[in-house]
């Protein structure tokens, strides 16, 4: 079960390891809202996302329990969090990626030594079907990116944690929710510790997975594949993040295609900081003139920076150049 | 007088107020150049370089005198950092700055309420001598940007004293050099902590001041004004930091502006962070396919990212795109 003993020991096993990123009022954010908005930058994180956190501590607990080989499927971030996990950690991990993977992410598992293996699926739900199907004829045990409590600990609720501690005042937490890891850990400690914060979860509205999981009472597990520059919030819900996320949210925000890239040039414009699609709704959600917000502070989680440089020229041409 | 002592009083001073930045390891220039290097990230730093922490003690300083309202001259960062610190302590910053300065920096130094003023002229050392007249003009104390024991100690020494904490056993410290704030302190911290560390300082081939003073023997104080993506590395030397310079260097690397936009693509690609012209020039050092390293671990210093969208995409396109 998820629960705050369970991400304080996640906390306490990646503490030293993992970065400690930056939480940072944008000015002009704040001026364009009208309140304090603060970015958690784990686009600064080692690996350049979150994803390092639930990682870390899914192979710690993995590598305690005997085991020195793992399996996981990835569209990029998670696989590169537990590529650099197990060199960490002198394991052994085989990651299953779609065949769209971004170059800068396949670049980077490789990297790290990892045995990667690329599905002759473009979409994150086939791949992860398949890849299922492979680490059981392989026998390796299959570590999820997301539907694991170990996972929802480390990515959302240590995250959430650091938050809190430095701006106890908040009183919106802003997410980007793909398969739910982040955003059911982070809603889950905030509801604990201040009930009244509240939970604002970021969707593509081309893949709303949690809205219609939401709208039909049961997690809806796969969705059909999209292209989208947010490759990480593509697919279907988690079955374990479901429970948790469903009874800890406020509301959705179903952000679209152009959104995402208008968000990912500003936030090159305004902070020189490059960011993925993936992590641009939560501005995206903050740009929008008639955003719902509250009398104090709001956080957006910024949650990773892994984009090939190819993807960076497009998103800006397309834009305004 | 520069010293170990002004050094650790100004890491005392701005403890807290400024970011400790990340030392990381890139596995791609360890494997490119065969030992280890490391990269100390000011680019993450809060304004976007580590010219906020020679800011925040000079007028740190200047309101222990007694003064509420200090005039710097600035192609940007420096600016940006000491509009920021001004705000912080709740002074009043004149800011001069060059008619060609970015559109990023000069947005961000009004956005933290100082009083900007543009000259007629797009060099740095035409702009400065027009400074430092208005500047007695109006009767406001004026900081310079680098050429200043307690800018350089901020600056080059705090940024060196947390490189060497945790990693004393590098053997190469690599600096971007323009007027010798952060290089000098830096250089000065080390030599006197570890005297066989080497001290490798990068300057843009097309505005070489200090290896004009060294040839010289005195500081060559203006430079005529050059295009460049490295507008904080244009100029001329400061005589001060010459003084401390001088004996403290082991290499001079002159980088040129194709080299420079290279790193600059290269850091986007491999990193994904974006970083300024200036910044790249230790970047583009060690990417020379010649570059003399040393046995043992090499430290780069990555000192900013403050560069507008515009220039980026016209980085990406020159090169390979």
């Amino acid at each position: 079960m998820l629960s705050l003993p369970l991400i304080l020991e996640a906390a306490s096993s990646i503490h030293g390891a993992i970065r400690r990123t930056p939480l940072e009022e944008s000015p002009i954010l704040s001026e364009l809202v009208g309140v304090p908005v603060w970015l958690k930058l784990e686009n600064e994180q080692i690996t350049g996302s979150f994803k390092a956190r639930g990682a870390l501590f899914s192979l710690l607990k993995a590598k305690e329990e005997g085991l020195s080989h793992v399996a996981t499927c990835s569209a990029g971030n998670h696989g590169k969090g537990v590529a650099w996990a197990a060199s960490r950690l002198g394991m052994t991990a085989t990651i299953f990626v779609p065949s769209g993977v971004d170059s800068t992410k396949y670049a980077g598992m490789v990297g790290s030594g990892a045995d990667v293996r690329k599905s002759e699926f473009p979409g994150y739900d086939d791949t992860e079907r398949w890849a299922k199907n492979e680490s059981i004829r392989l026998k390796i045990p299959f570590i999820s990116a997301f539907d694991d409590y170990r996972v929802m600990a480390a990515n959302g609720g240590t995250v959430a944690m650091e938050i809190f501690e430095e701006l106890p005042s908040l009183e919106m937490l802003v997410l980007p929710v793909g398969g739910g890891g982040l955003s059911a850990g982070a809603a889950f400690f905030m509801k604990e510790k201040k009930p009244d914060c509240q939970v604002v979860v970021c969707q593509h509205e081309g893949s709303p997975a949690f809205q219609r999981s939401i709208e039909a009472g049961k997690p809806v597990l796969e969705m059909p594949a999209i292209e989208t520059l947010a490759s990480g919030l593509e697919g279907g819900f988690g079955r374990l993040t479901f429970e948790v996320l469903k009874e800890r949210y406020d509301r959705i925000e179903l952000i679209s295609e152009a959104e995402i890239r208008k968000a990912m040039v500003w936030t090159i414009e305004n902070h020189q900081l490059i960011i993925e699609g993936s992590s641009a709704v939560t501005i995206a959600a903050c740009l929008r003139p008639d955003f719902d917000k509250p009398r104090g502070p709001i956080v957006l989680v910024v949650s990773g920076r892994n984009v090939a440089a190819a993807t960076i020229v497009q998103v800006l041409h397309g834009d305004r150049f």
